[in-house]
């Protein structure tokens, strides 16, 4: 869908966090993250080489990514000039942001003149079947949450990674546009048609070697009523072999519904594989992924035992730990 | 959405069946089937007056529905020149075929020129919201079903009846093409953008008078793989206060998936229902639509009777016997 390796287009972003993106393909994919590009009052630094269009050109960047998040939805003039230089340099344009490339009449104009594509991973770039529920070889491992945005693109990640130093066979598979701006591929779920929704999941986790791991990219909950129907087509879609369950356990309520309380760790568990055995009778969930960012160390680790011995299974919080936990029992899957 | 009432055009239908929509119509809103329209070799007959498209004018027809599939998507040239004649009148089109009208150069030519509008019903009208889970006044009522196609619209469609017979405040809410065709509005579920599905479910449903009941048209089955997801978003976004079970109980497996069995009234129930209170904890089960079309009268009575008595539950098929029973229980529901 992208092709990299990128330049990282940081722009004016006014600290770190609002360039997250890119900071997600430079700790994910640092391989793809060849530079960075900062316009002058940028406050962002992601420790990369500072690059020319030129320079880029000569390390071969193939796509300027968008790695900040822009201030109320506009894309500023000063950006738009960075962006028809990346265009006439030969990069195509990739952007997850709400506001597309594909209609600003100045991008789509450069790009027409230079041969390039404008990438709003925000929109599917295909039309999807309808899913078959057909069985399919290699193994799939899915994150499941009690809410949205409580770790399930990063702890999918964790796990890929620590697979990889393991000699494992597995790829994570995006399904949303962060995970898709990392990985280059993947399937924007939330902006795909209803029927189609876990169609798109089966054709981003064919048919694999029978040691390979899919390691798919959770979105919503099946608690969280604005989105739930999404979760379970990933679900079904995705015909896992083993769920991890993720929480954040500082939160009041579910996310944008205020009237929500949180389910508990068990109510998704169960739910998560009465689900899955519709698809895949012998899914089971593996292990608890927590966010405990918001935790001090002794808070954190308190609390990720006091899980651990209620579920009896391993808790940890890859960010702080790794995924190694999370791998050992993934390969108990025969 | 639709502009009623309405010309019914039967085409060129080799038989009754390829009129359902048109039948569906007469049957269920006979107020909007003012007349019918049919080819020199059209086979069905809705036993509606044939009218000429001046007739029709008289009549005050406001729509010609194109109320026939046809054969392999395609919209002959003798359809076309019938339809061009009725823009000419006057009336606005509407469509539920896969092949679009608004992707006909020529019928977007003659709307243009008549000002009328060509609506496909496949296709949203407008935007929907994200569902919030706010709780809504008035009461709604959501049929589920074991399986795709087992009379979900239909049961909706005869609980209505009923209680409007019985001079109730309710409303079927269409989220099907054919649906939308019967009643003039709703939404087409399964072509709205995941994000939004429970949102849009939401918004047909809004707001109304305690004593008012929105009786909501179900689409697929929680157990489908295909479409569960879809499910899911019309139990949290409908937040209903009752279902109703819909079953047709000679199928060998779910429709298009030949290697899934369908479930079980119980799983159905029990799933639904966990589902159902996460969005409104007073949710319950009220009865269950059997379509027993299949069955002769004994067969069609002894099965029922086995699934009244095992369920404990009102066991009835609506086409047969009437919604009269799954009434009386709707209206124990404070």
């Amino acid at each position: 869908m992208l092709k990299t390796p990128y330049l990282l287009f940081l722009g004016d972003a006014r600290d770190q966090l609002a360039a997250k993106v890119a900071k997600g393909i430079r700790d994910w994919r640092p391989e793809f993250a060849l530079g960075q590009y900062r316009l002058p009052d940028c406050s962002a630094d992601l420790g990369l080489p500072d690059m020319t269009m030129e320079e880029a050109k000569e390390a071969g960047v193939k796509t300027m990514v968008i790695g900040v998040a822009n201030r109320g939805g506009v894309i500023s003039d000063s950006w738009i000039e960075v962006m028809v230089q990346a265009l006439e340099k030969g990069f195509d344009l990739a952007s997850g942001l709400h506001k597309l490339l594909r209609n600003n009449p100045t991008l789509v104009a450069a790009a027409e003149k230079h041969g390039r594509q404008l990438i709003d991973v925000r929109i599917p770039q295909q039309e999807y079947p309808i899913a078959t529920g057909e069985k399919r070889t290699g193994k799939r491992c899915l994150t499941v949450g009690t809410d949205c945005s409580v770790g399930k693109m990063y702890t999918a990640l964790a796990v890929e990674k620590e697979m990889k130093q393991r000699g494992l066979n597995a790829d994570f598979r995006a399904t949303g546009q962060t995970g898709i701006m990392i990985t280059g591929q993947g399937v924007p779920l939330d902006a795909i048609v209803a029927d189609f929704m876990a169609g798109a999941i089966e054709m981003i986790t064919p048919d694999n070697d029978p040691d390979h791991w899919d390691l798919i990219e959770g979105q919503g909950s099946l608690f969280h009523v604005s989105f739930s129907g999404v979760t379970l087509a990933l679900i079904h879609g995705g015909q896992p072999d083993a769920l991890i369950l993720c929480h954040e356990p500082t939160r009041d309520h579910m996310r944008g519904i205020p009237n929500f309380k949180l389910p508990s760790l068990e109510a998704v568990r169960d739910m998560s594989l009465q689900m899955a055995h519709i698809v895949n009778p012998d899914c089971e969930v593996v292990g608890i992924s927590i966010n405990t960012a918001a935790l001090a160390v002794d808070e954190a680790n308190a609390y990720l035992k006091e899980v651990e011995d209620r579920m009896r299974l391993p808790a940890v919080d890859p960010f702080r730990h790794g995924a190694a936990r999370l791998v050992d029992e993934l390969e108990k899957i025969e």
